[in-house]
């Protein structure tokens, strides 16, 4: 294969995307229940290779992202009340801080859903408030797992987030029974317009998908398939 | 149906259990990514009704649960580090003290399986130590996970836990793609003896495989199907 045919652009809507700005969108996923080092030290190295906006780690494995990926533009995203979003509002606090300080660069933080259900989007909006004046210089993600949201839960988390001052939404956990979706991704952009980017993530793993969610509107793909995404953009 | 039928006993190897028996194995999980308030008092309401031995909770719903089950026996268990363990160990530490502070009477605390995988098992006695020294008077729990460990992982993390002084190994979250097997059961129960009990869990949905738990050393019954078992248990 050609050095020429390696760089083809990949085209979403009239726009055109080359292997080298893929890279940009991808943050590269490991949140396994067994994650090893070696498994994180291989993460990190992909990322490196192809200049991954981004790794997304247990807060765990921050120390050893931070130690690689150390003089590199990918920067350490790691998750806060994950997956389940149901912890005491003092301890996603507490985890945020902490994180910060061991090093990551970017916090996904899930809500609580069970509030959300329960029509406590008051608490739903004071823990979220409440996290991201813990760390006030870092870039803060609210996962609103969308599956277990009607249109008017996502519409309704996504402007208190928004309000909150949130740097991205993320649709999905990728633990629960569905993942990302262009719908979904587009009704989120439609309710933020520019205040804040969406980040699709959740059973994402093939280079058309990819295309597809940045034509609807995500700024920023959240996947455990990054590798393999790539090498299908670079062979293509 | 008559009354005598409905307290007919259930037979594990040589021994009887009465329904009222089997409802003082039996800690009726809720544990979803969705549940709602009115889905916590629907648990607790039917735990009383049962006589359940405890009802098991996210923290965030901690206090509701206390509230509901004051003076009854069913206690409050909730999880520290659910479903992933994977977060950093002060928070770990900091979740359990915050839970027994909201009115957890058990903790059921997920190991970091990442840390097993990495053998790193003195990172793991380590940080369960401190758990359980935040909270002595309480009874503490070991979630192993066993779906992802080899058999002398099992037997090695069942030793650390043992040691640390544990009043019960889980086997499983629920969350990972295996749930309690006897031969798990029976293999905990033998590195054990009588320093601590078994809780078997994850995708326990029947009375006869309650049964065959119990034969296999059970001592406790993890299950969001306890209703149904019970019910189960007075029409047979």
């Amino acid at each position: 294969m050609s050095e020429k045919k390696k760089k083809k652009p990949h085209h979403y809507g009239n726009k055109h995307i080359s292997p080298a700005e893929l890279g940009r969108y991808i943050e590269q996923t490991l949140l396994t229940p067994n994650a090893t080092e070696a498994d994180v030290i291989k993460l990190c190295k992909s990322a490196i290779r192809y200049n991954f906006c981004s790794v997304c780690v247990h807060p765990y494995y921050v120390p050893l992202s931070k130690a690689i990926l150390s003089g590199h533009e990918t920067t350490v995203t790691t998750v806060i009340g994950f997956p389940l979003g149901m912890t005491m509002k003092n301890i996603k606090v507490y985890e945020a801080m902490q994180a910060a300080l061991y090093g990551a660069q970017e916090l996904d933080v899930v809500l609580n859903i069970g509030a959300v259900k329960s029509g406590n989007l008051d608490y739903v909006a004071g823990e979220l408030s409440e996290i991201l004046a813990a760390n006030k210089s870092i870039v803060h993600t609210a996962i609103i797992e969308t599956c277990y949201l009607t249109e008017k839960e996502k519409s309704a988390v996504t402007e208190i987030a928004a309000g909150c001052g949130v740097g991205f939404i993320k649709t999905s956990t990728g633990f629960g029974p569905k993942g990302a979706t262009d719908k979904d991704v587009k009704l989120i952009k439609n309710v933020l317009k520019d205040r804040a980017g969406v980040k699709a993530s959740g059973n994402i793993r093939t280079l058309p998908q990819v295309m597809r969610l940045i034509k609807s509107g995500a700024a920023r793909i959240g996947t455990s398939a990054g590798l393999e995404i790539m090498q299908e953009a670079l062979a293509s």
